[in-house]
């Protein structure tokens, strides 16, 4: 099953270009030693000395020599075939190797002048690498031409279709190592192939990097048998073609072999894009997936005290430890070092020599210079239509009902129709199912599998991307994102934490990029959250969780953004504002199904900018302090809270009742936390510090406490909100269930306001009992009772 | 590449046995139809009426024909082999299949005797699905012969794989739903056939369930050529079987050509456990894996309103809507659940005729009665060897150091020595480096992947399991513990977000379970988080992260228990406790590095049991109400709270300071919100109300603010923790960064105690000009100052 060996037209490269490239790719590697082990002496003009080692060892050499390796072949074909590549390192962990190459084609010292081309600049370079003060030691937002973070492993071939869309001059060669294709996240990604345009997206070349080790066990991929192997990448759609390399191979054999199977590689690529331009393929393209095996530590030392290392997981991180202590250590590390012949490669000041400028691409065909791996660069704002088009027209509060999110998805379709290359919608499978469906009158799913007649809105393009997985929705956007485009990830609120760790990492990568001086702002990952807890009655417990709202504001306040809109037309004003922001993670909730309407878009829009307002429609405090304030955030809530002051009008009509509704959460929190946070003054005059509040919260209640506890009025402050019942039941069962029902709500204002107790325990009785009543009806019929179901609000 | 089809002995069955079959698969599937839809009239005796409908129709019928139809052949080959074989239901939303043939089966009946056999219960049954007070949609803890809810999509594989570990008499099927297939979980669970040892073992079996359509996409694994789907069952080590159903194929053909197919992969499996036993292989076995492609909803209502509705998306959940009020669709219900022929099926009470019995296996035979799906009833507690021998022997706070998960490797180790069958360790690629590798001298990594010399403690059987895949890692152990095992997952702390949904549906299992009387309680599951925040200063940013606690504890009080032993005793008495205990999810943070010892055994046994408590040792204030209260929790936290202290002793000596440790995080809520809450009077006697409180902790410091709000001191509650600051720098830096360092402790003591702001203005000054001289000392030599790091606590 090892691919054929048929040479084509245009593979081959002279040799004299293959000794440039070796040197070029042993500048690299001797970079990448010098940033994990030097401060000092970093053209070894002088014999090395311990105070010339670092005191903290700390760097992946294993992964670094493999991804120099490539890096330096991939510059041959940029070279030969003037081609536009983005390099995504999956081994990320190997911050050397792409430090290293971004300092040897200059653009590191382009971004960074002090860490400038000579002898004084290496040592910058060396000294600064895992060193406080300097940068940290995986790819991360400081190094030039990456958009991926090193670290945690898993997102570097979903980053990379992501890049890939809508750019079909690009090329993203996607490095995976052999440990992080272990990892869910890119086990699932491999079949983003399927949804890939060969005419209007770009062209992803996975390079399965395997080196046999992880940091102490043998890796899967490496040891499965090489039919296996083939198999399995034929099985996920691709064209293998395998360089296998072992330490003792000769350097000029291996980089003429290697050079030769990346030429069959960009012809087999440049035959499908060719095909499909003309017209002349239907089929889904097999494109090609090269599979590099190299000894992990690939060029270090072979020993260490008698120890294998080259080629064993003994160099995954640094194989010569001591350093400084240990004589014979430091011996073997110059001898390293050295072996790479440093003054062929650097001048007398430290500058590469020419040849190896020679050697690589120039200006924007730089790997490490690839406008695309700095989005923010390219970012075109979306052309937004009017959002009064789409909304809904509200002749007074609660006379109207609506799709909140079917209203946004008009309004989607329209910000499809006006941006068609530059925004996408994507979802698992839920779309549709979100209520989101009016994006199809306009645009398809994008999905190139087989297709069938009974199939609806499936096409080999359109902007619209549908997998049943978390992780490869979040990982596409967030690469489309990164090379400076924009989108919306719709999800059920329950299982966005499938994806809690990639939004970490998002909000990390946009923490550290606000600081550099040199990456311009990219667009916001928007994320819409609906099917939300309230109303998966029907789906049970398992799709019941409110949680990611507590996940995400751990995150920076700078970054940080919680819209809980309590209709369609604050939806809209709040989608519209997100899709504006840049250098955000915003995260809407919204419901889809059809509900009461509240606010016409003016009133909405108006809502939304202040953040929370009391609404006087709904209130009976003008002119006075209010004796008990009910507040509410999210859309069930909203719901609840308007019906339990028409219990409370009903029953109490003396008791003065504000109605504070809140879409953005952060307003809540003390403006010191949070840049949203209402100003002390700003919160006392919606919520006066002694006046009890019930507070609905379509979250977990604690949340609010969390936001609020150094507000005035935190000890009058009573949330109501999901406490973790629930199973398939109806969608006032739910609410019974977690006390966030009005009856509890009107309940609990009297157990608040002083005087109401001991007055009205009556009353109160009777509020429970209706939640009896109700509770009895639901388990007879399968129904929520009448009144609940046809409630509507009416005036005072 | 269609597998070959020579015969083998053992095949086939009887045709008398094929009808029975196929009658014993009409009658699951009417039953799973009267769940969606009926609420009376269950038997069909008189013409169906709108009433006999439930109001609200919610249910999965797309994939249920699909799962009753493996049900029933799995039934032949269990009666034809005396097999014991546990069923996952990977497309568990498809709970009427499996309710229904628990029922069928008898079983459901002896869990829950008033939904009887007869009419009356047939009714019950049908009525209780989906319907308020009666039982989720999904499979769950309430459904017989499940360890698998059937809620978020993705754990199957794993959850089987998990259940196969030290079972070798059990064959676990495991059908894995097209759309399931999709998500990063169950892709990465494939590999986890490289783990498994043919003897000591169990066997799991694969069925990909193909039938074409997810809510409203193609699912990608039915939209590929067959020979890539075949190309990559066989990459990832398997020998496909495929029985491929169109909806008009004659059922008896159908049955024949499966039980066929299923003959040929049990005479397989029954091969390679034979030469396995008979120590007559040595490479990794090709375990078969069964594809099943069957139209969706296969047996339901062809077309609707003149729409393709079986073998489409359209029958996803209901393919009949409106039943009440559209008598053409009531009649096609009708119509639909008479091709069963139930009367044919069902005696006049309502039991199943004789012959489906027959047809059935019995006792603990029964899938639904297999008793490793009830994990409970074969749990044998550990064997716990004495802490005490492992135990760090510290004769005064402070005077040594240790690594504290070294030194519960150590314990570990002896664990895994007396309880050699029902333990396992696991974690991903991580034991060694989060220094268990004591592990190591009793037992090694159980792999069955190509091993080479160069590699250590990699053997075909062992007791840790690692891979890269903290999903795999998870899913194994809630499958081992589902099934009635114990065991420990350890992860980088940072990490162990990208299974927070995992453990979210781990805790909702156990919520849900405990509430059922027949389910007896599991094995906790243990998390040990190490590598954690504090200390990855060398790996950067992106691997610091302590947000995991406030996502647990959002789950339910009765279930969730954090611990942040301060040192390798309190580790080793947390950890005990942690094995002992059930139905759990224990979540333990503890260090790596060689750390300062606090407490010997027997004070670290007491105070762990206590949660919290006062160090007099730390503490000055003896006889007296201190000045102020310096609480720590967690192990890094403490260190610096007590240099804090040494700081304070020497330059206010006046100032009375009570040192407070917290090991059990929880004890910090109020009683009402967790059990584990201290009392009121205990609270407020380790923190007076008014007493001013600079709390360091371990994690985001308003956690402590969210547990603690209701507590009579939270007004001077100041809690310093990781305020998302980090990048690859030294551990002190760290601290540094996020305000929880020694030197702003004490600052923070001047601030906040009163009286001493005024008269110390110098002295706070001269603190925070401490942190400056750190910094650039670290700056400068890339080391934390020597003061610093060679920092010992000492007795006043």
């Amino acid at each position: 099953m090892r691919p054929a060996t048929v040479p084509r037209t245009g593979a081959g490269t002279p040799p004299g270009g293959l000794a440039d490239l070796h040197a070029w790719w042993r500048a690299a590697n001797y970079l990448a030693v010098g940033q994990i082990y030097l401060m000092d002496n970093p053209l070894l003009d002088e014999p090395l000395r311990p105070e010339h080692v670092k005191p903290r060892l700390l760097g992946h050499w294993g992964t670094t020599p493999g991804l120099t390796f490539l890096w330096a072949h991939l510059n041959r074909v940029i070279r030969a075939r003037d081609l536009e590549v983005l390099f995504v390192a999956g081994p990320g962990h190997g911050g050397p190797a792409v430090v290293a190459t971004a300092w040897l084609e200059g653009t590191y010292s382009q971004r960074y002048p002090e860490v400038s081309r000579d002898r004084a600049g290496m040592r910058r370079l060396f000294r600064q690498f895992s060193f406080p003060g300097g940068i940290p030691s995986h790819a991360a937002p400081e190094t030039p031409g990456s958009i991926h973070e090193g670290g945690e492993l898993g997102y570097s071939l979903a980053h990379a279709y992501g890049a890939a869309l809508d750019n079909p001059g690009l090329l993203v060669a996607c490095v995976i190592g052999d440990g992080e294709a272990e990892t869910g996240a890119l086990a699932a990604s491999w079949h983003a192939n399927k949804f890939l345009h060969p005419v209007t997206d770009g062209t992803v070349l996975p390079i399965l990097h395997l080196n046999g080790y992880k940091i102490a066990n043998p890796t899967v991929l490496a040891r499965i048998p090489e039919r296996e192997l083939l198999a399995l990448l034929e099985g996920y759609g691709h064209e293998p073609f395998v360089v296998d390399v072992a330490a003792d191979d000769d350097p000029q054999e291996v980089h003429a072999r290697t050079a030769a199977t990346m030429d069959r590689i960009l012809d087999a690529i440049a035959g499908i894009r060719g095909r499909a331009a003309a017209g002349r393929s239907v089929d889904r393209p097999r494109w090609p997936v090269l599979v590099l095996h190299s000894p992990k530590g690939w060029t270090g030392p072979a020993t260490v005290d008698g120890k294998p290392v080259e080629g064993t997981w003994r160099s995954h991180q640094v194989p010569l430890s001591g350093v400084r202590e240990n004589p014979e250590h430091l011996a073997l590390l110059e001898r390293w070092m050295r072996s790479y012949r440093p003054h062929e490669l650097f001048d007398a000041e430290g500058a590469p020599r020419a040849a190896l400028d020679a050697f690589a691409p120039g200006g924007k065909r730089r790997m490490s210079a690839v406008p695309h791996a700095d989005g923010g660069s390219l970012l075109v704002p979306l052309r937004l239509p009017d959002t009064r088009d789409q909304a809904v027209a509200v002749p007074a509060p609660g006379r109207v009902r609506a799709s909140a999110t079917g209203v946004l998805g008009t309004w989607l379709r329209e910000v499809i129709r006006a941006n068609p290359d530059n925004f996408r919608l994507l979802g698992p499978d839920e779309v549709a199912s979100n209520r989101l469906q009016a994006a199809f009158e306009v645009t398809d799913r994008q999905f190139d599998g087989i297709r069938l007649p009974t199939d609806e809105h499936q096409a080999a393009d359109g902007r619209v991307l549908e997998i049943l997985s978390e992780h490869l929705c979040e990982g596409w956007l967030e690469g489309y994102l990164l090379t400076g485009r924009h989108g919306v990830f719709t999800c059920y609120e329950a299982f966005v934490h499938i994806v809690d760790s990639m939004v970490n990492q998002h909000a990390k990568w946009i923490k550290v990029s606000r600081g550099i001086a040199w990456r311009r702002p990219i667009a916001s990952l928007n994320v819409l959250l609906t099917s939300h807890v309230w109303r998966q009655d029907h789906n049970g417990f398992s799709h019941q969780d409110p949680g990611f709202l507590d996940h995400v504001v751990n995150k920076r306040s700078e970054i940080v953004r919680v819209y809980l809109p309590p209709d369609a037309n604050t939806l809209l004003a709040t989608a519209e504002g997100c899709l504006r922001s840049r250098d955000k993670i915003n995260v809407i909730v919204a419901g889809k199904q059809v509900e009461h309407q509240w606010l016409g878009p003016e009133a909405a829009a108006a809502h939304v900018a202040r953040g929370a307002g009391i609404w006087d429609w709904a209130s009976n405090d003008a002119g006075h302090e209010p004796d008990v304030v009910l507040a509410c955030c999210g859309d069930v809530p909203t719901v609840e809270t308007l019906a339990a002051v028409m219990l409370l009008r009903e029953h109490l009509p003396d008791v003065r009742v504000r109605v504070v509704n809140v879409v953005d959460l952060m307003c809540l929190q003390d403006p010191v936390e949070h840049p949203h946070g209402l100003a002390q003054r700003a919160y006392d005059a919606l919520f006066p510090p002694t006046t009890p509040v019930v507070f609905a919260f379509h979250g977990y209640p604690w949340l609010v406490h969390r936001l609020t506890y150094r507000r005035a009025n935190h000890d009058v402050l009573h949330v109501r909100g999901y406490r973790e019942e629930g199973t398939t039941t109806t969608p006032f069962d739910m609410l019974m269930l977690n006390d966030l029902d009005r009856f509890h709500l009107a309940a609990d204002v009297i157990d608040r306001v002083p005087g109401l107790a001991v007055r009205h325990a009556a009353l109160h009785q009777r509020l429970l009992d209706e939640r009896l009543r109700c509770r009895a009806h639901t388990r007879r019929t399968g129904e929520d009772a009448p009144d609940v179901r046809g409630w509507e609000w009416s005036p005072a």
